[in-house]
């Protein structure tokens, strides 16, 4: 029998070790494998020797429950770009410099000697080019290696997916926040101004959900402000205004990669120097917030979802975990096939429409790598309001079956049980 | 029969509510008592006539379970401090000059005129000095109008009681983050520092909390600061280094309050100026990542615990909800007593000792108010390291039983179900 190797690759997520277990179940369950690898530091723990036998760590389901429910990469990971096949630069490795062609045949060497069958790397827009790298690689050179991609980001900025995993973990805790948020801004008689910036440096996805938070008592975020859209600090200075002769408390969610017209970050102009004289650098929300207190003379505080919107675990969306494993899944059986150079996909059913009863029905299958890899997926204009400053209802439809659903997490001494995280073996 | 009333002052927390729960379940199993009146915006509600009536807004166990659960004020909150019975100042009130006496008066004649037996007053150091001064005026004047406090603050910084409602909630929060900042942190190769700024402006107790965060696989934060202990950034750039030669990722807890030995926030010095030449304020940790970046030259990132760790209701401990539902019923019956000018305290029987097998148990009674209005309770020398970078054995016995616990909140449409936030009626 052969193996089995996967990696993990880019930013972290809450389902990114979903999607591990899934491949694990399926290895578990379909028993044509004998053993299956786990890189450390995605690709590159091939150059470094450093990697495990997960089928000896996880064993049982309720160890790949665990694993599963646990954010951020189990495996570790990377943000290494192969370079070009064709490419004549010289790569150092561990002190030692190689060519392109033998980091090549370092990898497959390796995958070679490991009698490894198919490679999975779970990961984002640059992950996946590694997976089309490496198909072509294999395709090129008769190798029948097996390389899919699996996908993974909270940006939500893959082609060719309805969504990707980690995105609906993300939305769910962004909008439970602004939803806490409403409460907490909502108490004083005194007007207010908050404004809270969101992660998405080139798409809006993620600033897009916090306006899943409004409901029948809150209407927080009460404007949206997203990257795809050029941003104007007048306009969103009169739109603060328009706010305020409705109601006492404003909430404005912005994107930390809005930009101006000319296309620069609305922060970038300002020049901040800490006492030695140093520049600092500061984010929308904290560049907005002394715009509102400096034209309008209102209180005015500026609050930043920091990185647990990417792993908290605590709070992860029951479909998008789910959803997760079974990319995980969908992987398994297409390499097993005997497919390569392709990324597990999952796409919705039925059209999103502005109604919020469109039936939430998906269905998982493959796309070819080379139309994903290094692509990136912007919110449409249409799910934009005209105005630029909030989303249209068809967005609401796509969102809201995204957040569905809670996970029983378990819990020791009052914290979340996660798996622990791999130390160097 | 006559009534009660009861509201809500000062800063939001996750548990404010289940207080107010407290003293509603008791109002409604004890039927001594007509109504019970909420005022909106704590005391300063009498001065507009803004007040609800309890009794029927809130009926069943499942409306008061909703309540118990919803983070911040339901009534709405102040930042109002009565001014004192010998003052001559003028205060104005909608528009119209009072005398402090006319003040007191105004007061008093609401409760008189709505029958009041008892005032309950839920609040911080600056809401018990309201409890003080009401309580003193009633006495004084012969009125039997009962006036007793219900402690509530993140900060945990009331004397005279073993810790306050809320800041459970926040402990288990702020060691929840920092439990999936460390799965985050640690998955790359590079070397990186983590700063995490935790609210408390003069008490470390949140920023200790922390600490809770530390387990098997984890030493994170590896290092924490507090206010209590003057802070020199040269010692804790050599803290990095140190922890730098152990590991690769570090992450180091700061409390926003941490003051040099002059007593400057650290962060002060600074003159950061926008475009427009305005002075912008940043924290101390964004301060001190660029300390790191600059003196050590190395990937730093600082992360803003931010508001939501005085209101996610979404991970609260399940010790500090019941716990201030029973300050709220103790009160209640104080008061019933005959009680006046007293708060509502949680003490605990056993004393802390550095074994973490203390077993847990509390009491409950009062404490005259005179004893808390105003007074500030810092987290103990001896409770932090002699270096003054970590908290002590026995700190972590005191605060591990109070995130202990998970509530069985109700989600709707994928996020929590709270009571609604009140409007203006």
């Amino acid at each position: 029998m052969s193996n089995l190797c996967i990696a993990q690759s880019g930013g972290p997520t809450a389902a990114i070790n979903a999607s591990l277990a899934g491949v694990m179940r399926e290895f578990i369950k379909d028993d044509d494998y004998d053993k299956i690898y786990g890189l450390k530091y995605g690709i590159t723990g091939i150059f470094t020797h450093e990697y495990v036998e997960l089928d000896e760590l996880f064993k049982t389901d309720e160890e790949i429950d665990k694993l599963s429910l646990t954010p951020s990469m189990f495996l570790g990971s990377c943000r290494y770009k192969l370079p070009d096949i064709t490419s004549e630069a010289t790569i150092d490795i561990a002190g030692k410099p190689y060519t392109t062609k033998q980091v090549y045949e370092l990898i497959f060497d390796f995958f070679i000697e490991h009698d490894i069958k198919s490679f999975f790397y779970i990961g984002g827009n640059d992950s996946m080019d590694t997976v089309l790298k490496l198909s072509k690689y294999a395709t090129k050179n008769d190798l029948d290696i097996r390389i899919c991609g699996i996908p993974k980001t909270i940006d939500n900025d893959l082609p060719r997916i309805d969504h990707t995993p980690g995105f609906g973990s993300a939305a769910k805790y962004i909008a439970a926040s602004l939803l806490e948020i409403s409460h907490d801004t909502s108490i004083y008689r005194v007007p207010s101004v908050t404004i809270v910036e969101i992660m998405g440096r080139d798409a809006g996805w993620l600033a897009a959900a916090s306006a899943l938070a409004r409901n029948g008592y809150s209407s927080v975020p009460d404007r949206i402000y997203l990257p795809e859209v050029p941003f104007s600090v007048d306009d969103f200075i009169a739109d603060v205004e328009t706010v305020l002769k409705e109601k006492r408390n404003v909430v404005m969610a912005v994107s930390e990669g809005i930009r101006d017209n000319a296309g620069n970050y609305i922060s970038e102009g300002e020049s901040k120097h800490d006492k030695f004289g140093h520049v600092m650098l500061s984010g929308a929300g904290k560049f907005l917030e002394n715009q509102v207190k400096e034209r309008l003379g209102i209180k005015c505080r500026s609050v930043e979802v920091n990185i647990l919107q990417r792993v908290a675990g605590h709070l992860t969306s029951k479909t998008d975990i789910l959803e997760s494993e079974k990319l995980g899944a969908t992987s398994y059986y297409a390499a097993k096939e005997g497919q390569t150079g392709v990324m597990s996909v999952i796409r919705r059913v039925n059209p999103v429409t502005s109604s919020l009863d469109d039936e939430y029905l998906v269905e998982y299958s493959t796309e070819r790598i080379e139309y994903i890899a290094n692509g990136v997926r912007k919110v449409p204009r249409e799910w934009i309001n005209e105005a630029g400053n909030d989303v249209t209802p068809e967005m609401i439809s796509y969102l809201k079956p995204l957040i569905q659903g809670e996970v029983s997490l378990s819990f020791k001494d009052g914290l979340p049980d996660y798996q622990g995280i791999l130390k160097n073996c």
